[in-house]
């Protein structure tokens, strides 16, 4: 086994630095060796007190390294599906923040390449089976506690968004996230998607219909449904209710200090996805470095990066049709095992 | 004015009973004169102990009588179009327990024999918008103190349902009160219902789907959605997420005693309505007593009989096939004035 | 059984004013035929719009005529003696608002004039013991869900005091319903009270220490602790946790829409005395009314009213020398039953 | 500055091996060289796995080794004055389980031979100032953002009790962690403790009392008071409320999912101080470590441990006269600063 894993981290951008600083200061058993940035100045901030960390500019550079022991991937996602088959190529093991690429096509490309490797290499980003409430919620679900779960009402709201962020980044941007909790919890894949807009705020920018409301089927036929709304102004939130045979489980809600002042009772809004996740980060990659230092992946696979990117798809089409729109995915390779099993972390 | 309305009660089942004990012994200004069964000893045993109350079998004999100043019918729903027609032909102020009548046509029949009359003399049953927190909601939303309403996340959950109790009653006896409160928060009626039918509970009895997702759309775009799930098992519970332009705010949460034992923290679920509204009850009939000694209504009207009728019909025909359903409705007649101001309890 | 209680009520102030609201327009089987006031204006106003209710300015006067069938005292505590002894020689019905009298040497006589006439005439307005939450603490100890009771941790802050609210008012306005409901829900006697003086606020009047710490030792050994806070700004709480062998139980916590903006979450909270406890001086008057109307009372009794002066003489005693000071009282006459039956409402 | 720091852990019982494992697995820049234990086959099972640590009967022959940078003390508390000493002889960085020493005679011992050497080497474990909410709370006080600090109720729950858990232990073990964070949080000495003991609870063990109540006073007037509980059964729970001239704070509530099944609604207790502190001491030994690298100290100080030593010993007096019983302490060395700062993480 690998005592400290080297890492190199492709990317030095919000994602990367986020990742580095845990790499270099919190977590165990893992280090960063090299951070690659097109932009050189980046790439050599990001660097400054690390210890024995170099600043490179070209990917290919880093992967042929002596030093590299495994890759962490935090460019844009359409740089992914390159980096991901080059590591792949060199038998590395991958985190690769999500999206694993943009569409289902490339997506199940980076599948196929695995498949024909014959092992699992590639861990995607998607962070909140981290989420010790996610987890436990998991717990509940598997253990049949309080039955067979029958529905999921979600939420995500983001208190705004950045100059840009389209109608299509709604779904392959935020939704993408519970889509892949979906499955997970649902312990099954996604079959349909339908979008309803209505009456929009109006603090969105140009162009951007927001609240969304997204319907969702899974196989057995578990309904789950997205409020998705990405200028809610008042903080940020991610929360689920599930709902089962012999009662509910919600999770999401606030904690911290309760305060009474000025006629109200109450707290602080988490402002952001770095303080909601914050924790669930940092155990995920320390899950990826244990798991990488024995050789194995530690989280969702590639194919669950393939099956939510299939969603997007569909919820795009969904959101311009405002019909209900079928999720067909290819058939799950063996290397992936059963599905229950495969959305455990 | 009159002093003390002599209040005839029109059915001695559950909610007569509960009825007649809240005008003889919690609220002031009325009192029951007349009790009227079909069955003559449920009569009787609902006026024992009430000083000056006669038991009756026909509601015309009540309806002719000297010491009746109003009526209250808690009938099953089919016979109410015919005491309410009566009663209308006498001038009399009616309380009608919800449904106004089963549906949309015999509603409006009500409708207009009110507005040829020339006077509200008809309030509805519609209790919840007398409860507290949702008169502050709807507070909140006419105030705009969030900026635009957007959503309203609803779940209507009972812990099991009567024998008998047929997948168009999840629409017509429970649904109902979602649609009236939808249109009274939202100021505005109601266009579409759409029904979504997943996995079903194993515990609802043969022929119920249950639970269901109920969608629901208002004419300026407001996105509603129901989940109504009536085998619950867990307790009672009723609770609206409203989402606006600036926040959210949720009511229907549980209040009372917070206990720890046993490695859990929390406290009782509410069993049921009665003990979730018991009090919105007392306001109502409070508030319609005090209007009817005035020669007025004190809250939801026919028209808002006729037009959660409407939603019902609409709603029955979304959950046989799965489609959006129109809610068509014929215009509002001035008597009823403005949807918003008219909504207003 | 009288249908409909006529009542006296002497003293046209705030708490006069509520109690007349709630006689005449709010419970059942009660009316207002008299109102009592020394300032004529005062009783006039409060009787405009009751049909048949007078306005008098002498006790006495109402005290003899034959439209009073029952007494409620809203007047300063230092006058409440003479007129609950008048009204015993006539053998009414007597509901007097706390305290009973000022001090715990005239409270003796009155429960000696009243063991004299043989039999229950005073209630006592200690309206706690008819909220919903205390009455659900109070089963929760007599049926020994969780043990044995071991401690109480009281608070009770109020958002300011009137001008001229003294150090002793902070015992005996405030605390003693503390006492009051300690006792309840102990189902035994205070024996001793100590008062620990801290850091005070700037925020009270000049004389007044605001906050103190008072410390409560039961019969049996329970340890009370109340926080008295009487411009504590933020509003008003009064809260109790209940520490068992098996667990704690708090109530007093807030309810109604729980909202989410601007970085925030949470509600409002309670500003007053008549948000809090208004339903329960409901219930209160109604269990009064009611039991009145059959010969007896529904609630604290006239030795409640003497125990509850003796805690407020050793508390104010306490405040002045930090020393823990015993609690004295009499034995308990056999016209108030033992402790904890004659303690439940 | 070190770039690993190596770690000698001198006893490898509860607390120890759960630091071993926190220094091993889940904590950046440091590692375990070395564990000591007076049973051999402890520390031998204790430095299974781990690259390059060795297994020590002996801590002299422990801090005399090459690779040994820091030292981390989870032996008894008994034994901590020896080892403690020795290890400033060789200026070595020193994470000390807490208490720094068992009464404050030798704890000033320390506090002097730490002066003599010229700079702060130990830092004492009072993992609580690390714990998210109690610094947030903090936080509040510093910057006054609700006026002045009052009052602070202190509730410490556990459980149960280990067999042999005396009287003492419940200040001496249990709310010495309460004595540490009314010091940080009023940023000023505790000037006097008293102990109340009403009606135990009959699931204590014989020969001790529980639960105890522990009024406490601060140098400036704060009032605080503990509610000791140690066989409270329901589960783990320490909370505080914090009162303040414009509002108040409560920290130590539930979260995690919330649940409703059967008749209640609510959650898991925590079930023990590793669940309700485990990323208390992460952060704590993260902030120990960081800093020995530095060659500085990241958190409470000898004299806190000194201090809390001095309150203990008073606590176990008050426990025994029932009388407040002044804390009294020598002059604060120049070296620890003054209090505000120093409370400070
Ligand atoms: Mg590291
Ligand atoms: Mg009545
Ligand atoms: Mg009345
Ligand atoms: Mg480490």
């Amino acid at each position: 086994m690998i005592e400290t894993l080297r890492v190199a981290v492709i990317g030095a951008g919000r994602m990367g630095i986020d990742h580095i600083e845990r790499l270099s200061r919190r977590i165990s058993g893992a280090r960063v060796s090299v951070v690659v940035d097109v932009d050189q100045a980046r790439a050599e901030a990001a660097v400054a007190g690390l210890p024995d960390a170099v600043a490179l500019t070209d990917a290919d550079e880093a992967l042929a390294r002596g030093d590299v022991d495994a890759v962490l991937i935090a460019t844009p996602g359409f740089l992914h599906e390159d980096t991901v088959l080059k590591a792949l190529e060199k038998d590395l093991p991958i985190l690769c923040e999500k999206p694993l690429t943009p569409d289902a096509e490339s997506a199940l490309r980076v599948v196929r390449a695995e498949e024909k490797l014959g092992r699992q290499r590639i861990q995607v980003g998607f962070m909140r089976r981290f989420d010790a409430e996610y987890a436990q919620l998991g717990g509940v679900i598997r253990e049949e506690k309080l039955g067979e779960l029958l529905m999921l009402h979600c939420a995500h709201r983001n208190p705004d968004t950045p100059a840009g962020f389209t109608n299509e980044m709604l779904i392959n941007d935020s939704v993408v996230h519970e889509f892949d909790v979906i499955r997970f919890l649902a312990g099954e894949e996604i079959t349909s998607v339908q979008v309803r807009l209505g009456k929009p705020t109006r603090n969105a920018p140009e162009g951007q219909h927001d609240p969304q409301h997204v319907l969702i089927e899974t196989a057995s036929g578990v309904l789950a449904d997205v409020e998705i709304y990405v200028n809610a102004q008042f903080g940020y939130e991610v929360a689920t209710q599930a709902v089962f045979e012999q009662g509910t489980v919600t999770i999401g809600g606030d904690s911290g200090p309760y305060m009474r002042t000025a006629g109200t009772w109450g707290g602080r809004v988490t402002p952001g996805f770095e303080e909601r996740f914050g924790a669930a980060y940092d155990v995920e990659v320390q899950a990826w470095a244990d798991a990488a230092r024995r050789g194995t992946i530690g989280g969702p696979s590639a194919w669950d990066g393939y099956a939510t990117a299939a969603c997007c798809e569909a919820g795009v089409q969904a959101q311009k049709t405002g019909e209900k729109v079928t999720v067909n995915l290819v058939e799950r390779p063996a290397l992936y095992g059963q599905a229950r099993e495969a959305e455990l972390v």
